[in-house]
């Protein structure tokens, strides 16, 4: 397949997002330092301060549980934390729309603010550009974030290995639920909202009290799916996932049937998976059911000695389906 | 002065810019750590980071001597260099129009690859989005660098003190002349192209040979005395230019003249300012010439121990004039 214009599935986390990387961007840009699959760098010389970046076009700006700009710290933090990272300092960058109402800029501040003083970490440095009124959407944000590796951390793809249990912090799919609905005009109840949260916290007290896990990641775009099938491909680990197991809200479970979704495939902003040797799950549970990001922690799968590089699951039938890597048609702007 | 909508003159680099900062995004996210007045941070613990941003949003995306690409790796590598740093690692976050042509992003690829060599630096992590035709204006680039302090360095506006001599690279004004141009479709001769360089190397070379200079600035969106204004004010110190020292290229001082522009309020993307001990700067202009960056440097006036805070210019005709922070009006989407 080979293609001569960008389209919106090349940003939405999928397959076509990956082609985009493996065909256009890493050929030219590419060198050992840039972890591709990665949400994060480790920075050398230093071997101990991470470095992420992202950037938010979320649209609608605001959705039950946050808005751009809440997205904007806690997905900076939770890419910094998913390397084993506490996070030292963030930066802001605002493409602004001519004719953007200060009153709903002053919010967003105030809702990055607040998120980064729950994640603990300071704005260091930022940027503003104003373009022309028609020449962006409102307002795009673009966040990096510093941090330094937890001692005594080594979590990494290459680290998984069959017989390892894989946990998921909360329900999933609540993010892109959430914002598929507010876009759409579907009304959802009040439970409903998106996860949104930063989960340096959290994964630090799983790191500290569980220093065995093999790997962390927040399956954001793409979801569940995507994330689960990259880290099959990075480790050549296969993983076998149990349909009974996997928490999802009935609200969200309603939305993503209207919309014709998997909710295997949606976003979250408030998630992470990680990978635990079976004889350590117990006691990382009770530690990640103690924080609040981590009541509903559970176990949804564990990886297997076949199938290497895939992704399968057990339905409630008891048959076993293949979990791809999402097409091109999962959703754009979601983050 | 309120405001209840963002315009193009917010961010300009301006006072408008100044303002926008000041009253809207300061009172929210400001904090010790923000050097709001600084284009980077260095990071707590381990004062020796350093950690800066910038988006690109440059209208057109190419012109004489660069395109947006060249312009990102330049403009953060310049922002680390300025705070005495080496650039150790660079993020790219793309967020690109959807039916952008993919045969255009390969060359903005190639392009940033070959900046970011030049440089001596890797781009480490990244992002991409793509969002709907019409929700941006084809491609957006934001940038942000981690540097490592070079040991022994301290430069600051405070460290600035009357009786010190004021040093530019080379000539100012060839960026926003040759993007004004181009955007314009105003014929100009080859040997006028945008400046865009990155200063690591010489700002590096610089700092070794005397590490008596006080404090350095790449004088960008607002150039030269939107940069002075504000080391003025941050130091407390007054300064006076010499206009008949100026280095400006001829046909930049035409363009600048047909569009109605100050040289001094031109953005420059390749070119620095050093303040210096006047005893040593004989020895720092001998070790600029010996740069390919610094060919054309020299001193440009002094700080002087009266009209603090302000910037002053001494005319060709001994007249004495204030050089004020540039207004709103001047020229949007320059980098």
């Amino acid at each position: 397949m080979t293609f001569d214009k960008i389209t919106l599935a090349h940003g939405a986390g999928g397959s076509m997002s990956h082609e985009l990387m493996d065909k256009i961007i890493d050929p030219v840009i590419g060198n050992p330092a840039l972890e591709v699959f990665h949400d994060g760098a480790r920075l050398s010389p230093g071997g101990d301060i991470a470095f992420t970046t992202d950037s938010y076009v979320v649209n609608p700006r605001f959705f039950p549980g946050g808005n751009i700009g809440k997205l904007s710290v806690c997905g900076t933090v939770n890419d910094l934390a998913m390397t084993g990272a506490e996070p030292i300092g963030l930066s802001l960058a605002l493409i602004i729309e001519e004719g953007f109402p200060v009153a709903e800029l002053q919010e967003i501040l105030h809702t990055i603010k607040n998120a980064a003083d729950e994640a603990g970490v300071s704005i260091v440095t930022g940027d503003t550009k104003v373009v022309g009124n028609g020449s962006a959407d409102g307002l795009f944000i673009n966040t990096a974030g510093v941090g330094r590796i937890i001692d005594g951390t080594d979590i990494a793809p290459s680290n998984i290995r069959p017989g390892m249990d894989i946990i998921i912090s909360g329900t999933i799919g609540d993010h892109a639920a959430t914002v598929m609905a507010s876009r759409h005009g579907i009304d959802i109840p009040d439970s409903l909202k998106s996860d949104c949260a930063p989960l340096n916290g959290l994964a630090s007290k799983m790191l500290k009290a569980v220093p065995e896990i093999a790997c962390m990641r927040d399956p954001t775009r793409g979801g569940v799916a995507a994330t689960l099938n990259e880290l099959a491909q990075q480790s050549g680990v296969g993983m076998l996932l149990d349909e009974e197991s996997l928490p999802v809200r009935e609200e969200t479970r309603g939305v993503s049937d209207i919309l014709g979704f998997d909710v295997l495939e949606l976003a979250n902003e408030g998630k992470l998976l990680a990978f635990c040797p079976h004889e350590r799950t117990e006691e990382l549970l009770s530690v990640m059911h103690g924080h609040k990001y981590g009541r509903e922690a559970c176990v949804i799968g564990k990886t297997i000695d076949k199938a290497a590089g895939e992704v399968g699951l057990r339905t409630a039938l008891g048959s076993i389906r293949v979990v791809g890597m999402p097409m091109g048609a999962i959703v754009p702007r979601i983050c």
